[in-house]
């Protein structure tokens, strides 16, 4: 019988296995408009702990006791909606289960049956590749010879960032913790530099690395990694707020040093982005797909098996145990 | 015989009268190229204290036992340039002196003779209205109905951001302290609102005012003021950072609440202006000149006699003892 996970119970902080449970999906007749797909891929998102917390957010909060929020990639097997007909795949906010009823605004896009993995329109041709390319191209607009900082460089937008940012022509420096994801950085992601920000002389090697100032800020995380960033912003810059990784949560609200001077003397720009708000994802795709057939953008998925494995899949990749995109498997 | 008022000693915060030096200027013959310019008004900037730090500013540091840098309008005496006749009235980085000899680069434009007085050349006619004209729009870009709040609300800056933030359309609330202010934001520059933050009830107030949510913030201060507005931002809200007039110094840093939070989930852009990277200002001057002329901006001028009250005059600004433009009048 297929199951799917809810949410069961809103936690504080970072979401846990034990605010979810995994129940049983009855079988559910399909309404006009409607079209049932199986699922084969499910995402994992850091951005889920922002749509499961009950505070004002740019998504709704996901209610309690009904399916977890999630894109996932499938195939139709029954349609009763003019635009997707069975057997097409597809990638859509299909949620955490195996099996989703779902009207046809769910659907993000079609995924062709080519020589690319479906996965990866969970991934590098999905929603971190087309935040990185656009937030990064958009906001960010870095021009060759100048210098992109990233954090959480290793991770699924960052890595993107830093290989876009590279193939712009920019100088980079990706950010990231312990000596095996800076090697891949260097290695596998291309930045030109990396750093652990756990090391001791972090901040004076950013300072060294970064003497002719940073353009551009790709940030992810916000807290000691971003106090230790700005104050090398160059005259100009932009800085690009992608996520707040770092911080646990924000009740009581976290106490930082105070940006304004640095957005003044640099006459810096500091701007939020969130992907729900572009929705012309098809050119970043395509380019981002030329890139990967050039070998010019790497990317790393790990997956994890069967839908028992989504209700601690988060509260794994805040304890950093993630080597790449997190993907749930379930065919 | 002239003086000229030199800086005699670095402050550690704001700058106090006692940093400052009366002397005597002995006469200097022109070299080719130079002309004598008779001070008759000089600015007094909030800025001046940044401009007189030892730390890394978007202007250099003021040299010890220089003459402090300011803006004057005078009237030339003598040339030997060939741009700039005897007789001619300019505004220009004449400094803090009753006769500069200067070079054509220090002038910043013809003061013409005409309605409206030369003084305006240094308030709203000059540094603070272009700013204010050139920022407001540039980054804020405020359509009809939509909130602008705006921080040291009946400043010189602030009084012409509300000022002309309302005649584009945009409801305005301007923050200030004590009801003497609030009532000239009101009566005088036509705030819709306008809100004493030194009142208990602050941060409920702009709650109610902006239910709506801020689309452009106007800040001059930082600070508590700031850390009051940034919660109710609207998605996709401007918020210009001018000034920090409410953080007395910046060693040790300030900490205050992260803004990464608001700017993620507002889409929010965060970003500085200084007036010296925009050196095209004769449109903006021209703009506001009609307006003032048309009745629809108000500005109010507080003239300091003699170059005795140099010294003290950027202390009393931080000390909130100004009301309107401060200005030495020397003739």
């Amino acid at each position: 019988m297929p199951r799917a996970v809810i949410l069961a119970s809103r936690p504080t902080g970072v979401v846990q296995a034990e605010n979810f449970e995994i129940v049983d999906q009855p079988y559910q007749p399909l309404q006009s408009g409607e079209i049932r797909v199986i699922n084969e891929y499910l995402s994992v998102e850091p951005a889920m702990r922002g749509w499961i917390a009950d505070t004002h957010n740019y998504s709704g909060s996901i209610p309690l006791g009904s399916v977890m929020r999630a894109i996932g990639v499938g195939t139709v097997v029954e349609s009763r909606d003019s635009t997707y007909h069975e057997g097409e795949r597809l990638c859509g906010w299909f949620g955490w289960q195996h099996e989703a009823v779902v009207k046809a605004d769910a659907v993000i896009r079609r995924v062709a049956r080519d020589d690319l993995s479906p996965s990866l329109a969970l991934g590098i041709l999905g929603i971190n590749g087309v935040t990185a390319f656009l937030a990064l191209t958009g906001i960010g607009n870095p021009q060759p010879g100048e210098t992109v900082v990233v954090s959480t460089a290793a991770g699924a937008v960052g890595s993107a960032v830093g290989q876009i940012a590279t193939i712009l022509g920019a100088r980079t420096l990706g950010i990231t913790s312990g000596p095996v994801k800076v090697r891949q950085c260097i290695d596998l992601f291309k930045y030109q530099n990396a750093l652990d920000y756990k090391t001791s002389d972090f901040k004076d090697r950013i300072a060294e690395i970064c003497r002719q100032g940073i353009d551009v800020y790709y940030d992810n995380t916000s807290g000691r990694i971003t106090d230790s960033v700005l104050p090398h912003l160059a005259v100009g810059s932009r800085i690009i707020v992608c996520g707040t990784a770092s911080i646990p949560q924000w009740a009581p609200w976290p106490q930082g040093p105070r940006v304004e001077r640095h957005l003044l003397v640099k006459r810096a720009r500091m701007e939020g982005f969130v992907i729900f708000d572009h929705m012309e994802w098809q050119s970043a795709i395509d380019q981002l797909s030329a890139w990967i057939r050039q070998g010019k953008l790497q990317y790393v998925e790990e997956f994890l098996d069967g839908i028992e494995s989504c209700p601690d899949a988060i509260a794994g990749l805040y304890r950093g145990e993630n080597h790449g995109k997190r993907i749930i498997r379930l065919s």
